[in-house]
């Protein structure tokens, strides 16, 4: 059974192309009767005015676009993406509005999908996701004029409307939940440099040690759980060490738990361990992680209701979500 | 800048909309040298059809769908769909062709998104993932004419083509690693019941096992971490207990082992365990998983190729991607 197409009503009908259309379009042309017949067929035959055709007539593409250019291999690994994606889902499918996503090989490939995305109406505005300082794409999108909600801090975002929560209380909420377990020696294992708030958390790390006089050291990795391990022991061989380590994701926290139980330290009666981002993974091990949690469906939801409205043309702010909560698990203990 | 249209092009040339259209479509009606003018202006206002235009001319969506119906709470932590989708965005984004993503609440929602996306000519074909046997969805697509390439065994597909490999094979090469350690008391955690590659897993498994005289015992799960862990504590409680446990994905044997450590078991020393898929996680933890690994992003690449070769009107028959391959580590040894 093919997609049943006017000329399909036109021949089970006896009447012509024209008077097809004259007749589901409600314009003059044919009459009453016929009319009546013709939208009978089309009914019967399932017929549905096609989405160009949709578009053509009201030049929306009714899509919103989403791409990421982390590499497959970690993505995979993420839960971030896969919860952001279900929540932004969660909203669009209250219409049916299809998302298009994407992953693109770096930056210069991500521009080139928005360029031709916009182009090609394919889009009625897109997500903006791992937002750099000062991010290139920013000025790119803003010239394009495509509507574009930022998912991350507005200082990054360049009059874009931005969602965002704040990392810089969440780091606070850390350092309160560690120094009240009696840790002096924090060390951190943070996500790419490159990415703005992997910085807002670092500096927030930093003003909040040196207000307590905590000693605090920072190895950078990107997210992958190689480099976790790596940046663990590279921690953990310091002396003195740290009695405390905080990660900038969970799988990082999930190989770093590895890479102490194996150098033959106890979690936590050597080293804390505090995960960011709560999946389920911080639940699967043994200790359990102690994790920053944040309602990522949620957020993403936020982003897609912004979105639509900034697509629809009404004037969109910057939205604050509420800040992550620390989860405490076994991993973190008194020192 | 808002996207140029044909009416922005004839209002710098000084033409009519009408004289734009002639000269963008190559169609007779301006003269040659207007024509090369308004060429020269839409080129230099970036002007390009719209999605919308091109779909309706030759009646293309450019663009393939893939509906997931798991909870987006599981997903969030399956590695399998990101490296999957991932896989066909290289081979789709060739030809800069989108994938529509989208998760269903139920299996009615599925087919709704089905039946709307080819009734509005959204896309030009589907992918087929998490095949029921019998599936339901499977007389729906083949009524609707939609191209639709089935990602598992062809004994679901009814008679629509197919890209699988042999579970069935990869079952007996975990029991004959597991038997070759000296196994005679086998346990497997599977996935839900209603899957049909869980059947012919666990079908290959008990053939083979009561061809090699060893004692097997199933507990069904939910491929979430929680349920593995419980499955296996089950499994852990009988007396005696199996020396080996399988786990149909990685989350779950991930959650096993933990389960398994609380127990004051060892691994591999009081019980040994297998990983279906080989995400990283299986590297991340100690000790490291033996684990069915399988090229899954080229699985998807040859997903993407056949169903783009469908959906171009080629024949299509049923593809045998190679079976998977274990990959020993330190989570099995010898009895």
């Amino acid at each position: 059974m093919k997609r049943p197409t006017m000329q399909d009503i036109a021949a089970r009908a006896g009447v012509t192309k024209a008077a097809v259309s004259f007749a589901l379009n409600g314009r003059p042309g044919v009459s009453e009767p016929t009319r009546r017949r013709i939208l009978a067929i089309a009914d019967e035959l399932g017929w549905q005015p096609s989405a160009a055709a949709v578009a053509l007539s009201d030049g929306r593409a009714d899509a919103f676009g989403l791409v990421v250019d982390r590499p497959a291999s970690t993505l995979g690994l993420e839960p971030y993406f896969m919860q952001l994606i279900s929540g932004i889902q969660s909203e669009l499918s209250t219409t049916a509005t299809p998302l298009l996503f994407t992953m693109a090989e770096d930056q210069q490939a991500e521009l080139a999908t928005y360029r031709s995305w916009w182009a090609r109406r394919r889009v009625d505005g897109v997500f903006l996701v791992d937002m750099r300082d000062p991010d290139p794409r920013v000025p790119v999108l803003t010239e394009l004029g495509m509507p574009t909600l930022v998912i991350g801090s507005p200082a990054t975002a360049g009059g874009l409307p931005a969602i965002w929560h704040d990392d810089a209380a969440a780091a606070r909420t850390v350092l309160a939940h560690l120094t009240g377990l009696g840790h002096r020696r924090i060390g951190r294992v943070s996500g790419p440099e490159q990415l703005h708030h992997t910085r807002v958390r670092g500096d927030a790390f930093a003003a909040g040690a040196a207000e307590l006089g905590l000693e605090y050291v920072t190895v950078p990795a990107d997210y992958s759980g190689e480099a976790g391990a790596q940046a663990t022991r590279a921690l953990l061989s310091r002396d003195p060490r740290p009695t405390a380590i905080v990660y900038d994701n969970d799988v990082m926290a999930l190989s770093g738990l590895t890479a102490t139980q194996s150098l033959g330290l106890s979690v936590p009666g050597d080293v804390s361990l505090v995960a960011w981002d709560d999946s389920a993974l911080c639940g699967l091990v043994n200790p359990p992680l102690t994790a920053l949690s944040r309602d990522i469906a949620a957020y993403g939801a936020h982003a897609a209701r912004q979105l639509r409205a900034l697509a629809a043309g009404t004037p969109v702010g910057d939205l604050q979500d509420p800040a992550p909560l620390l989860i405490p698990r076994g991993s973190t203990g008194p020192l």
